[in-house]
């Protein structure tokens, strides 16, 4: 095994990573900007290197520094953990030109996948169900209702230059195509002086589903099952969930599957994730895969017994998965809710300071993950997710009352946190009968009234 | 469900089952002595009552003072934890004469079991094996050579008011047995001024392993597995495990079996522990009942994902077992060290004082029991112990890896603990390759020698 590990990251994944270097005997080196030198990350590791000042761009996305550090300390390989340089495939080229073993897939699959158009093409190819729609972009209204017909209704119209809602159209009925797709087209070329439009099946309400893969060098593929992430706000993950306890076994096998040929498609290694979006027909569509660990990895450990980390390490090194699918069993329901130093008076802004008191919750089934300690300084500089609080349960709801008591218990002074909103998240009437989608945080938790759906029109 | 419950203890015990009551949605009620005042306990729960000054038997052993607690604050249940009024039949009694449910065994179980000349009785009666030894004392050698010879050697010849290893010899060869004995009942005269003696088989190189219980109230018994607890100082259990490694499948049914046909005897209802020492040649021999929850208790909710308080708490209440012993699957390994306020250079003595900084471990497969923060004095009135470290792994080698990362990771200033001696103990050899028996700690992590064997002289 690896005798020495350099951790290219921070905050709480740093913690993860170190610990489970420590649990397999293997030295670890944390890097850190020098805001963060009093950082939880700094004084477990065995050793520690500044590689620069806070600003990530010269600090933790700063190869040359991160390479150098794991050459001086002399370690034979590298995890970046999730966010910074972990999807970055020039990380994973300087590892290689240096003899340093990447914890991750390699630089052709994270290149390959990291494309969302070129991974749809790939999934298409392998047969893949994808969100259906037109393959180029046109300008030409019949030219795109036909495409919309093909694909059925509803139809979401796209500008092909677009974002922020701005030339796009949700289309209900087909004798309203045509009008809406020219509105679009005209806002399209106004806004962004573009008219190329595409076509897409709207998904409706849908739930974003993710199977969690691991691949070894040998062949061997395995999916561990479902993570429900339907709680986003803002398109950032809120609350996840393992199981996901809407989805029969059938459906689960049949997505599982499809997960599996995804990974083994591009012939992946090491730990991912293939993202479905699941519509409220239980028609499923891919939509994009990560190639790196997740932050909400621990719901699928508390289930499945497994440690991601771990077998991260392990397939990294040259070992063969030494688990098959059918010994994947999914043991009790599992919760996690992200802790954010953010003012939910403010709009969720960032609120960055120190930590005057901690309490962590504690007991039965509970874990918390987190860097925090009592006087711990949150700089300003990095992402607000200050922790993470991961629940099991024998069943979804013991999962829930768990979680209520663990945030009644956490406690945080000193700094404004989301504590509270994750409790009235977890007391929602309908997030306990699981009556969930994407929308439901904004339409839901912030009474968003988002426009009437125009099903009815038809 | 009940509404509210009493908690009739104090420390992590008190926290514990202040959970599983918040996890089930029950109010929950503390109580505390004059310098409990800070505790834990007292702030978690919904409510707090003061039942007497620092000494225990005027407040955590005033039975009358929990009773009126129990009745000013509309408590319908109690639940004892361990020590204290724990198996205390009288507080039963107390609580059915203010209709007040206690949450464990009836009064009758507890005296029955409480007793060991009795519960050694029922258990012989019962046919479940005991310590074979004469039935009363005598103090002619020639009586208890006859003994002896039918329950074999070696045996050790005890003092009937003997204690401290005065009068008391052990003896492996028969042709040494009336010499021993008289040199035993001369000493035992001398010390006690008593001649009384009784043999009983010498138990060589004992595990202590005990099987948890839970029964409800319409005849439903199962056991959740074994804890291994050979790892005992003084007859403190400073270790315990789940499931004993060295037990194969066949000797764990069989005591499984034994240890529901003890609980079975007696129509035992909710909690209780069954041990016994199981001795080199797999044979084992109960020893004594626990009709209360144990300390070590979390270790066989890591390996079966059953919650023993809630279980304790639903069987009270008047629920039925709703698991049968085909369900119960144990799953992995987990360990439990004891963290105990104490100075291991001072002989072990307690260690009270003020926790300046207090920093529990975390992570995948880590479970921290504790009722201390930074800044809580301990107080030098009560139990040393001031947390229990748990962790889980697939296996016992991940396990013992994992507690080396997490008894690391653990940091508690201000005060002296045992945290270093824990480490040693996991990192012991022997301790590694699993070869203990109950004297291990006193003769390996001491070198107190223990004087050679005779077996070699027959």
């Amino acid at each position: 095994m690896f005798k020495k590990i350099l951790i290219a990251n921070r905050g709480e994944i740093a913690l993860r990573i170190i610990r489970a270097c420590k649990d397999m005997g293997i030295e670890t080196v944390a890097v850190y900007s020098e805001i963060d030198e009093d950082s939880a990350h700094v004084h477990m590791a065995d050793r520690a290197i500044c590689i620069g000042p806070a600003t990530s761009k010269k600090s933790y996305l700063n190869i040359d520094n991160i390479i150098s550090a794991a050459l001086v300390t002399k370690c034979e390989a590298i995890h970046p953990g999730y966010g910074f340089l972990s999807e970055n495939s020039k990380l994973v080229e300087a590892c290689e030109l240096n003899d340093i073993k990447f914890i991750g897939p390699s630089k052709e699959h994270m290149e390959k996948m990291g494309n969302k158009s070129e991974a749809k093409k790939t999934m298409i190819e392998a047969g893949v169900p994808v969100v259906p729609g037109s393959q180029g972009s046109t300008n030409k209204a019949e030219e795109a209702f036909e495409v919309a017909k093909k694909i059925g209704f509803p139809v979401i119209i796209k500008a092909a230059s677009g974002g922020g809602g701005r030339g796009m159209r949700i289309v209900y009925c087909e004798n309203e195509f045509i009008e809406k797709f020219n509105m679009a087209k005209s806002e399209s070329a106004t806004a962004f002086n573009d008219d190329a439009m595409y076509v897409e099946k709207f998904i409706e309400e849908p739930r974003h589903i993710e199977f969690q893969i691991l691949a070894d060098h040998y062949g061997n593929v395995i999916h561990l099952g479902e993570r429900d992430c339907t709680l986003q706000r803002r398109n950032q993950k809120v609350l996840e969930e393992a199981p996901c306890a809407i989805i029969g076994e059938d459906l689960r096998n049949k997505m599982g599957e499809m997960a599996l040929r995804a990974a083994k498609s591009v012939h992946y290694t090491n730990a991912g994730t293939i993202e479905f979006l699941l519509d409220k027909h239980n028609d499923f569509y891919f939509i994009e895969m990560n190639t790196r660990i997740q932050v909400e990895h621990p719901v699928t450990e508390m289930v499945t017994g497994i440690d991601l980390i771990k077998e991260q390490i392990k397939i990294a090194y040259g070992e063969r998965l030494n688990i098959t699918q059918d010994q994947i069993k999914i043991n009790g329901h599992a919760i996690e809710c992200r802790i954010n130093a953010e003012d939910p008076s403010k709009d969720f802004r960032p609120s960055p300071g120190e930590i005057e008191g901690y309490f962590p919750p504690g007991g039965y089934g509970v874990r918390m993950d987190s860097h925090i300690y009592s006087g711990y300084k949150i700089p300003p500089t990095y992402d607000s997710m200050i922790g993470k609080l991961i629940v099991w349960g024998k069943d979804r709801n013991e999962a829930i009352d768990r979680m209520k008591r663990a945030l009644d218990e956490l406690a945080i002074t000193g700094i404004n946190t989301n504590i509270e909103f994750e409790k009235a998240l977890v007391s929602n009437e309908k997030f306990l009968k699981n009556q969930l989608d994407t929308s439901f945080i904004d339409k839901e938790m912030f009474n968003n009234k988002v426009t009437e759906t125009e099903a009815n029109k038809c």
